[in-house]
């Protein structure tokens, strides 16, 4: 018996022929003020918006740290040949490193600083530990947009996420403006489940991290979203912390600008809704993309 | 002898092995305020910045008319069997119809209208005619974005357009926002001429309205002028007249937001600065892309 046959799915996905719009049944917001370093109103938005942008929460220094440590791991021929460092092959230069702990020491210090984890730990009003975390490398000239979605869609039906306790947090490395293919979040869309029509297929992840072709929401219930919740383009300078429950949902355009982007992603899980068995797929994804290690981050 | 060989190549591109930045040797506006619908603040801006936006030109009832007349000819088998039609093979949607006087007497008179024909001759100081004619319905949900370019590169090369006295007026059907992947232009890029690298294959024009593969400039010398010009969105709402200059760089992202945008583009061509042989190409464009009726319009 699989632990999965002891959860009763809430958000099936990828099991019928139709899609469907069910409401959330879980909070957005779990804590309250007294329990971390984010205000009463800022949770107050975090629960209406689904996300939280806060400007200037790491200094210039911090950010030039943190860019010094994405130089210095794409340099490495340790690093690089790992499964979880991304590089684009004609160029050969790293898009991305997943399980940036494991490389990175001065990004795990960041990730699991009161400013990131303890606003995450406030909000699920639980210990957390690391779903899944990144460094990104986009460059300019052509880099490829990312259509609508939810990140709890995926980490539901591949990764065997139970339920909507968990949120990203994204430190910007690089000035994200209107131009450059920032990110674009549909503001309240966190109270929607939109389940997909389609089943997984096997080894999807490998594609999938390029271009979605599973769990793609349908467009008539987008253009509903859309309509109800408008989007928000997350400009932001440098230094900025945005912060987005796991079912907002969110894509980009791409971005023809000389201007790159570089940001750094981390996934807190409460230790409340540990990974089970995937609720729609054959297998589950690698560690480096969802992480089994449920430790407590600290 | 071909005509070609009368008419010294001022902007020699597809030619040599290594790209260069030229001066533009001709002026960007030829008129003054005495001669037409623009005062000399506007026509200094477009001398300026190689464009001129201008909101509200266009009544709403006069906006809704141009899409009824987009929908009218979008259903009319007569238009779909033309070539100058480009329908979308899978959803068998239209995408542009080229040449539109052809199939609309209704937008011919829109695109001749003071307004915009009045402002076109004004900029050139001459008569002017129609180098190419477009209307356009992009849809969204992930519509291609367009990498950076001039136009005068490829009329020049591929059309044999001479000189730069000529304009581009895009008349925005839709409302244009930051989020759509509107147009982008690098305001002042108008004076630099980018020679491009790269021979242009036989029937290019099928491909490179599509996606453009030659007459790409540099990205280096694209950074440059980035530098020096930065870049415009062109935000707008429906109504509004976009004026810009052949030789103005300019590109779009793509657009994953549900909202198309649609609009008519016209491309005034000075009576003085009509066709010879292509350039830097076997054989000139289709006459739907490029016309050779140099008529003055009226």
């Amino acid at each position: 018996m699989t632990t999965q046959t002891l959860i009763r799915d809430r958000y099936p996905s990828r099991l019928r022929d139709t899609a469907e719009m069910l409401e959330r049944t879980e909070p957005v917001v779990w804590g309250s003020a007294s329990d971390g370093p984010l205000s009463q109103e800022q949770l107050d938005a975090f629960d209406r918006d689904g996300m939280l942008q806060l400007p200037g929460v790491f200094s210039n220094d911090e950010v030039e740290a943190m860019a010094a440590e994405l130089r210095r791991m794409s340099a490495e021929p340790a690093v690089r040949s790992q499964d979880a460092c991304i590089i684009e092959p004609a160029s050969e230069q790293v898009r991305s490193i997943f399980d940036v702990p494991a490389f990175s020491d001065h990004i795990r210090d960041v990730i699991a600083d009161e400013r990131v984890a303890g606003a995450a730990r406030q909000i699920l009003d639980s210990e957390v530990y690391l779903h899944q975390t990144r460094i990104n490398y986009k460059p300019g000239f052509g880099g490829a947009g990312f259509d609508w979605h939810s990140d709890f869609e995926t980490w539901h039906t591949e990764d065997g996420m139970p339920g909507m306790r968990c949120l990203s947090a994204s430190i910007l490395l690089t000035d994200n403006h209107s131009q450059n293919g920032p990110l674009m979040l549909m503001p309240g869309s966190q109270r929607t489940f939109i389940t997909c029509v389609g089943e997984t297929p096997d080894d999807n992840y490998r594609s999938s991290l390029r271009k979605q072709e599973t769990g793609i929401p349908d467009r008539t219930m987008l253009e509903l979203l859309h309509k109800r919740h408008g989007i928000h383009t997350a400009e932001g300078l440098a230094g900025t912390l945005l912060l987005f429950d796991c079912n907002t949902i969110h894509g980009s355009n791409g971005n023809i600008t000389p201007d790159p982007r570089s940001n750094v992603f981390a996934v807190f899980n409460s230790v409340e809704n540990t990974l089970a068995d995937p609720f729609a797929a054959a297998s589950p994804r690698p560690e480096f993309i969802a992480s089994r290690d449920f430790t407590p981050l600290r």
